[in-house]
């Protein structure tokens, strides 16, 4: 199974489309990030070495590494999404015909469950880094490539909330209640702060438009 | 240049990371919504002869030929947006040595922007008829692919947004204000019906998860 990222795009789509559970919503979630960080990424190409951005050189080649770090990152969860979710279904399909088994299998699928609740997470929170970036390249970047960074805020936003419904889909399954609470506590704080500086920089956009 | 669908996902990525303009914010905008359509196809198929979903299977039926309808139309805006924007730069290159000449360029010039706000006015149309569709197998869908339907209308929405913005920066260099004029109209309506029906959508999803 997994994700294979030399595909095509075209097969990409496909295979979403089609039955098979992978790649599903938590691998597209973390591609949105990754398309958004590569536009991110554009935007501030389009801004080095530019006319009339002389000042914001330095500043620009930082966001230009940060935000080829963070796609380089989302990237991989594409794949790793996926991974956790064929452990979670590998746990699922273990033996349960002794007392002995089936508690192994009960602890493997919790424990299968918490990886799959952590790639999600970590696609929300690196998808929250970027909205940031894309704060400032809004405000600082070329002004030719503004309408580039507007969709890299909504598609950002649309990555944090999407692996948000991933995290909790997989949290709704696991029984340890400190764990998932602990998890609720960092959901919502990234929710809150993704959704406030998503704001910030769609308003920009509409400033310099 | 052109967008070639059939290159691996991860050269996209790089293309749309790297200084060439295009693929851009439009192209991965249409893409954004491909990905949404082709996630929502997968959930009509994850409840398509499930037991417990008897009821709603010719519903399904449709719904899933409606979507891939319209992931096969958002695919084709990828490519549609990259040449709309190689038209406007083409026409930007042409002759004005001649007042004659500089005419034409001038009127190749405003064509060319109305066909680079065109397709993107579709695929934020095409988002919004997508967005309704997740709304409906949010609401009847299997619950187990549920936070798939959610990172589907996060990223439908998101498409509608990026779209507009598209949109918005052709139609700043259009002269025919009355052309101009009802653009607007028409992304303000999209735009707003986009939004309620998003709510809409992530409400349902949120009561069924």
């Amino acid at each position: 199974m997994g994700v294979d990222l030399g595909a095509p795009l075209e097969s990409f789509i496909e295979v979403v489309a089609s039955k098979k559970p992978t790649p599903g919503g938590g691998s597209v979630a973390a591609l949105a990030g990754a398309l958004a960080a590569g536009l991110t990424s554009m935007v501030c190409r389009l801004t080095i070495g530019k006319k009339g951005y002389e000042e914001v050189q330095d500043e620009m080649e930082d966001h230009l590494a940060a935000s080829e770090r963070l796609r380089n990152r989302l990237q991989g969860l594409i794949a790793e999404d996926a991974e956790a979710y064929d452990g979670v279904s590998r746990a699922f399909r273990m033996d349960r015909s002794t007392p002995e088994a089936k508690e192994s299998r009960a602890a493997a699928i919790q424990q299968a469950l918490r990886e799959a609740a952590e790639v999600p997470m970590r696609t929300g929170e690196e998808g929250l880094d970027l909205l940031q970036l894309v704060h400032e390249i809004a405000r600082k970047g070329n002004v030719n490539a503004l309408s580039d960074a507007g969709v890299a805020a909504h598609l950002a936003l649309a990555a944090v909330h999407g692996a948000r419904l991933n995290v909790e889909i997989n949290l709704a399954s696991i029984k340890a209640a400190d764990y998932v609470e602990g998890m609720r506590k960092r959901l919502e704080a990234s929710r809150g702060k993704a959704e406030e500086v998503h704001s910030l920089a769609v308003g920009v956009i509409d400033e310099r438009l």
